[in-house]
């Protein structure tokens, strides 16, 4: 297998961190330069119409994308620790929380930086500086309710790590670079406590 | 157990239609009216912190939210037929079919419609009319991506109808609304001869 990253992007981070929580270090990687277009070349497209990285390479040829997907079909080939589940319950819950960290966090702060940072004026088609600010009080509006439910809880759902942890770090640290924002600078010292909490886990530095 | 939903709104019908293929019928359906800001009152917030639809309150009184993370735990409630994947491979497959449904199709149609649309005033705090027109483009862009897609098979995914196939015609139908999108003026004939097949299975009129 090939697993196709890009050096600093937050979605194939979410795939590398993950596996290095498994202990697999037996995945090829490969790395994409996003800043030279090589996620637009015929190569790469050819194999990803939808020109994003994080993408696996099966043995048998097929590639599967999108970073929780990916996830999904490594947590069936070494199942321990358990990072999304066992049973149905539990599946629900660990993917409602993901969900909530990937749609509402994550999208938030990835459409920010995409529509009012000018080094991505390249990666985004048209930027939309209005629309990207207001997203950036977004942000805001939903780190806020993370730090309330991080007040009384130790991890973000399942009283243990799961994959919705990963998110909410990547997207926190996505959040870090092109848009400075620190939980602490906002008041948010419970977001800022677990992030550090879980910044400090070997796989984070993966 | 409670599934609250709204009238017309897309997601819920999600979760519905899901039900309907599974032959789900012994949930209690409550109606929440955007309209009048029901979405938004103390109760249902007290339950439903981000104030969407669809979510289901199980029996022991914890509430589930996101429209697939429901479907996950009905999946595990009611096995048969499959629509989520048998085993990992499968699950991962399936799950990148239908986030590439969701994230890049439904996500840009429901864009386009809150931050074009007078009616949904209301309902978004800030419309960005460019970003949403911007938005609209990129409905079709990724449109044409299925059609060729569907060009050459049947189903979305799996060659078996899936959860994949839910999502991408609540989001197709979400879009003939408000955006007046059909496929097949769009010269998309193979997406309009899915979409077609799909909405004369009875779940679609669930």
């Amino acid at each position: 297998m090939k697993l196709y990253v890009a050096t600093r992007a937050p979605n194939p981070r979410r795939v590398t961190m993950f596996m290095a929580e498994k202990g697999i270090h037996d995945i090829e990687s490969v790395n994409v330069d996003l800043h030279s277009g090589e996620h637009r070349s015929d190569a790469f497209m050819a194999m990803r119409p939808f020109a994003k990285v994080p993408a696996l390479q099966l043995g048998d040829g097929r590639v599967l994308s999108e970073a929780r997907a990916i996830c999904v079909y490594l947590e069936g080939l070494y199942p321990t620790p358990n990072l999304m589940g066992a049973g149905g319950t539990e599946r629900a819950f660990i993917e409602m929380a993901d969900r909530q960290d990937d749609l509402y966090l994550f999208a938030s702060v990835a459409n920010c930086i995409r529509h009012t940072h000018p080094g991505l004026a390249e990666l985004e088609v048209r930027q939309f500086a209005d629309f990207g600010a207001a997203q950036g009080d977004r942000v805001l509006g939903v780190a806020r309710h993370f730090d309330v439910l991080l007040a009384s809880r130790k991890f973000v759902t399942m009283e243990r790590f799961t994959i919705a942890g990963i998110t909410l770090l990547c997207a926190l640290d996505f959040a870090k670079g092109p848009m400075k924002f620190r939980p602490a600078e906002q008041g948010l010292q419970h977001m800022q406590a677990w992030r550090d909490r879980i910044a400090a886990r070997p796989s984070a530095s993966a």
